[in-house]
């Protein structure tokens, strides 16, 4: 099975469980609308790519690491569409959530995603107690206080937002991150030789998503457009022009390569990060030909 | 210790990991407000119970237990309280967090509440690998879907709302029963002796809510008054009549203490119960006499 259908298959899984009777209709089709048809998956790739780079030692539990992280993205972008963030009527090519069935029911379905997530990883660790902990804790950290997703998105509630690496790292990175030590964790592998390579994957996603978002076409990236600018936002276009953005992104995708250990499936795994990074612009670049496989 | 501080110890225990550099300052703030200086921890209060009616086996878990279900319900108020939903500016006797921090902290805020729940039982959980993957289940079905916090509140947004019975179970009981059965688990009983009371003391905890919400005064309760009826919201005082919902209320306070399984600490617990459904409506009541220890 290719890993997208495999990541799809997870999230189906546990959100049928969630959805089932006796919850209410439209709370579990806004759970569903915040999850699918979704978008990349970049994040859950990377936890079955280095799963698999590793040995794939816990298939199931990987597919759990991979559907939590999914989970814990998708109601990221629910809070981030909302009318008090964004205010953004499309997501993905389709009505946000909260355009599609109000404001409340938005709410409370990123509220049960959040905790679906974890759900799924303690149904899943239960064979698992001695990696459930730590897998617990990594994602958690991922995506809480005090330097996760919620923590990068609450600078932007500071009057004193000074350190854009900060923001950034919390924002984006923090998740990837996460994505990556799961991946390690559940695949067999040592997680303390794969610390630091998500947050560069996350940077380099972020300056890309800015580069987007100053010069994308909203058709081609299923969002608007322009939203740092009207929204006042941080941003690697702002602070480095666009060539200077598009050169730091470059850079960060060939020190990500660098931080590959040695593994069985190294040069897969190469391989899966030439492809993501051709992905991350919506068109090949000569950004991907310069990481050496 | 007594209880209460061995809950708010642990509480602000998490609080502190959770808020500390680098979070940003205002979100660490508006996390605290949410939990701080807190209602009548009931929830908490009776995991503390029953872990220790069971025996007490294990104390720092049952600790993590309490104050991961407290979070979760602050988390919980933190939404209720939103514009969307209730748009409260009051809550405890204090400005909700929304109305301290803005929309979107308090959004924020919630998040990190319900990621730090789940962290919390991780960090705790490490040294009890039999006993976390049931714990983490049954806190998350105490306030996810299909039946729990989320799911209650969900059926707010739907057309047909037929069975409030069920409603109040999921907004209310759902998250008694996990405290109830966190204790048991943690404490080192049966929790299959212990299920059921927990949705009794819920459903007896919402009909007291309804009750003053429907004639309390909002300088002794802490909040505003009369939201049901602004709100076209259930209430068993609507359904029931005043006097029919005070019976109510008390034949399931009844109900409940016949629930209480053989166990060591069994008087003790009984005792808690006759103390809470004294508190319930905030004055000593004939229903509190009617339990018999």
């Amino acid at each position: 099975m290719d890993s997208r259908r495999r990541i799809d298959r997870a999230l189906k899984s546990c959100l049928d469980q969630a959805t089932a009777l006796p919850c209410p209709p439209r709370l579990g089709d806004a759970m569903r609308h915040a999850v699918f048809p979704g978008g990349a998956r970049f994040r859950p790739e990377f936890c079955l790519a280095v799963a698999g780079a590793c040995g794939d030692a816990h298939p199931a539990l990987t597919d759990a690491a991979a559907a939590a992280i999914e989970l814990l993205h998708c109601a990221s972008l629910v809070y981030d569409d909302l009318p008090c963030f964004d205010d953004a009527a499309v997501r993905r090519g389709q009505a946000t959530v909260h355009a599609a069935f109000g404001e409340e029911l938005a709410i409370l379905a990123g509220n049960a995603l959040i905790v679906l997530a974890f759900e799924t990883l303690a149904r899943a660790g239960g064979p698992h107690p001695h990696l459930l902990p730590g897998l617990l804790r990594v994602i958690a950290r991922g995506v809480g206080g005090p330097s996760g997703i919620v923590a990068g998105q609450g600078w932007e509630s500071e009057s004193d937002l000074d350190d854009l690496g900060r923001y950034h790292r919390a924002k984006t990175g923090a998740l990837f991150e996460a994505a990556i030590i799961a991946g390690a964790l559940t695949g067999g592998g040592d997680p303390l030789q794969w610390t630091g390579l998500g947050y560069r994957l996350g940077e380099a996603y972020q300056i890309a998503d800015d580069i987007r978002d100053a010069c994308g076409r909203p058709e081609l990236i299923g969002k608007p457009v322009g939203q740092d600018r009207v929204h006042d936002r941080p941003s690697a276009v702002h602070e480095l022009g666009l060539s200077g953005a598009t050169i730091h992104l470059g850079d960060l995708v060939e020190k990500a390569a660098g931080r590959v250990p040695a593994c069985a499936g190294r040069n897969d795994l190469l391989a899966h990060l030439r492809r993501w990074s051709e992905q991350l612009l919506a068109v090949p670049t000569p950004i991907a030909a310069s990481i050496r496989s």
